[in-house]
Parts: C-alpha cells; sequence; structure tokens
C-alpha cells in the first residue's frame, strides 16, 4: 500500500544503495530502525552535486532531499521488506551542503518532510533537525538519516 | 516543581515555537522524547542572529544555548504537559554556526548543559556532542536537539 | 576477549577522557548506551590537530578517527566495566572538519567504521553517517559519537 501511494505520487524507491565506505545502510534495535546516512544517488551515480545556495537552487535541494528521504525508505525496506511495516517516522537529521550565507535548510529539508507526510500521512509527521555543513561526501548537496518504529 | 525550579533560576520557558517547516516539534517513542532541533527563538522572533566567534561572543552564544535548551524543554512540555515528567535527560546535540576559527563550542553548549543541572540535578546530566557548523537556519548563531527519558 | 582483541591488533584503550565541559561522557538508558562526541585525544592531549584536507591527509585523519572510536570505547567501558558486555554496535555519527573542497569524509570515516568491524566482527557492524563541518572543538580534525547495545 505504501509503496502503490509513492508510486501514486510519482515516485520511484531506488535501488538501495551500497553503503560508501565499511559499514551497512541500516539496522534494527528493537521496533527501531536506523539509516546510515543517504545521499541523493540512483543506480549507484549522484544525482545533483555542490552547495545549495551556490550551484544548487533551493528548488533543486529540496528534489535532492527527496532522492535522499527515498534512499532512506529503500534501506528500510531491505531490512525489513515491506514499507507497510513501518508505524511511524520518528526522526530525520537534515544536513545541508551550504553555501556561505545560505541559511534557508529549513525549505530544502521540507523536500523530505513533505514528502514524507505525503506519503505516510499522521504517522509521516516526524521530528527533525536542519543544520548547513560545509563539506559533504562525494560533494553531495543534502545528506539525510531516518530513524523510524516498524511494526 | 521543574517549572518552579526554572523560574527560581530567573528563567522562563518561552511560548512553544512553532516548527519552521514541515514537522512536529516534538515525538515520544516508549519513554523517551526527541525533540527537533531548537533555534534562539521567543515569541517567533529569532532573539540572536550571526555566528558565534565574529558577530555573537561566546558569552552570548551561552545566552543563545540556554535560550535553545528552554525551547526543547517548551516543546517537551506541550507533549507531556508537565516538566516533573522527565525522568532524566539522554543527550544534547549541540550545532554551533561557528566563524572560521572559532572552536570554543563546548564553551558555547555549556550554557544548555550547565542549565540542564542547574534544572534537573543528577537528573539532568547527559551526553552531549557540541560541533560547528557553517551554516544554520535563520543564520541563528545555535541550534539545540534533545533526547529525554520520560516518566 | 574483546580487549585481547584490540590488543592483537596493536591498539590501546585510552584512559577515559574527562569531558571537555558539564556534561558525561557516556550514559545507558535500557539496553542501549550513548557516548559522548570523542576528540582523538590520548592522556588528556589531542593528538591531531587542524582540518582534514589541509593540515591533515586523509590517512592521518584515519588514524584520529581510530583514537575517536578507541576513546568511545573507553567511556563505555567506563560505564559497563567490561567491553564484552557490549552486543553490538548500531550507529556512528562521524564529524570531520573538513578543509574547502575536501569530500572525502566516508574514507576518514573508515578509520573508525573498519576498526569497529575488526574488534567486534559481525556484532561491530553498524550505520553511519559521515559529514563535513566547518569548526571542531579545540581544532580537532575528527569528533565521533556512538549508540552501542549492551547485554
Amino acid at each position: 500500500m505504501i509503496e502503490e501511494r509513492i508510486k501514486q505520487l510519482g515516485y520511484v524507491i531506488p535501488e538501495t544503495p551500497a553503503p560508501l565506505a565499511a559499514y551497512i545502510p541500516c539496522i534494527r534495535e528493537g521496533n527501531l530502525v536506523f539509516t546510515a546516512g543517504q545521499l541523493p544517488i540512483v543506480d549507484g551515480k549522484l544525482q545533483y552535486s555542490g552547495k545549495v545556495g551556490a550551484e544548487i537552487s533551493t528548488e533543486t535541494g529540496m528534489k535532492a532531499a527527496e532522492l535522499c528521504l527515498l534512499n532512506c525508505l529503500s534501506v528500510i525496506k531491505s531490512l525489513i521488506d515491506n514499507l507497510d511495516n513501518i508505524e511511524k517516522i520518528i526522526k530525520l537529521t537534515v544536513f545541508v551542503n551550504s553555501a556561505d550565507y545560505f541559511t534557508a535548510q529549513p525549505k530544502v529539508a521540507n523536500g523530505a518532510s513533505e514528502l514524507l507526510v505525503n506519503i505516510f500521512g499522521e504517522a509521516g509527521k516526524h521530528v527533525r533537525s536542519a543544520v548547513g555543513v560545509s563539506e559533504l561526501p562525494l560533494n553531495a548537496p543534502i545528506e539525510i538519516e531516518m530513524i523510524a518504529k516498524v511494526k
């Protein structure tokens, strides 16, 4: 059902991205799942590169945030098989690779937050921190990690 | 009792700040509550703006950190009604909007950590990460998120 | 056994570093332990200083990440006495003090991640976020915080 909803919204869950290094993409502890930080990668390729507020506009940053979010869902799916087993979303941490003087991190992060609520409804409402960082892996514009509760 | 203690210390819990975007300010999962990242906002207005080590001194940064912390308590109160229901504080993550070469993030974060211990005593002792970031929402000098255990 | 393994690998668990400020180094909640952010400190002295990609090479950054990780284990040991009581590692958050244009945070963070897997085997496999930040306490090149599950 959740995957149908994602399709109806016009999105696709990407292939689960391989970790860039010596770690695993998702772990379960009790009823919580924690994802590794996800980049806007599809089929092994970074889809957006550069700093938001410079090479990347706020609007493009929001699209990149959507992709990070879909990758969070992808790695959770790789662990629990069916996204319908997500009971609720707990938390996002959104790191925005920010140009000097760019302070609209919340707007960029909304790309992910609004998509979550569109997908999951009430169960998608989460707490969030959004901060501007000076560099991200591969020069990605956004990195997002998620904590969710599963059934 | 906790709120009286806060008053005795000369502080006021601000109105619960509205999230800057599409997320909720606080969520409970089991006996843990997670706050969204909080800025030094009172009555909808950012009280301090700029980078610590440049426009904002270390001492002023500590005051801003206190305000972020009070907003963490405010959003928790909005969820659990009474701060006496906090059993203990688990963790703070303190993001300091830092000027180049400013490395006293721990001192700035002490504004929040020391106030927590003054308010809650032993139950206020927490783990903490403090890092310097290049930009924060609205050009706030500090953003703090908290995990606490509730009764 | 875990401590023997650490020795066999040629490493030493440092003395538990004192927090730089008003917080505690490690806290337990249920079966989870959360560490404060750890710097590459041994015997009270920062062993590496500066930004990765400038004063600090990627390889040296990996060594600094190993030290941060050993300090995470040190503070957990100070709380639970015996590292054999770690059931599994859940999560690392790795903050890399990054020079402009340095984007190999994952490689640097591997210093910690690979050591964890070398020490704990399967139980050491964890999720991870690695981000580049503009400043860290004391001008440390790396700060790492850990969540682990204990028996």
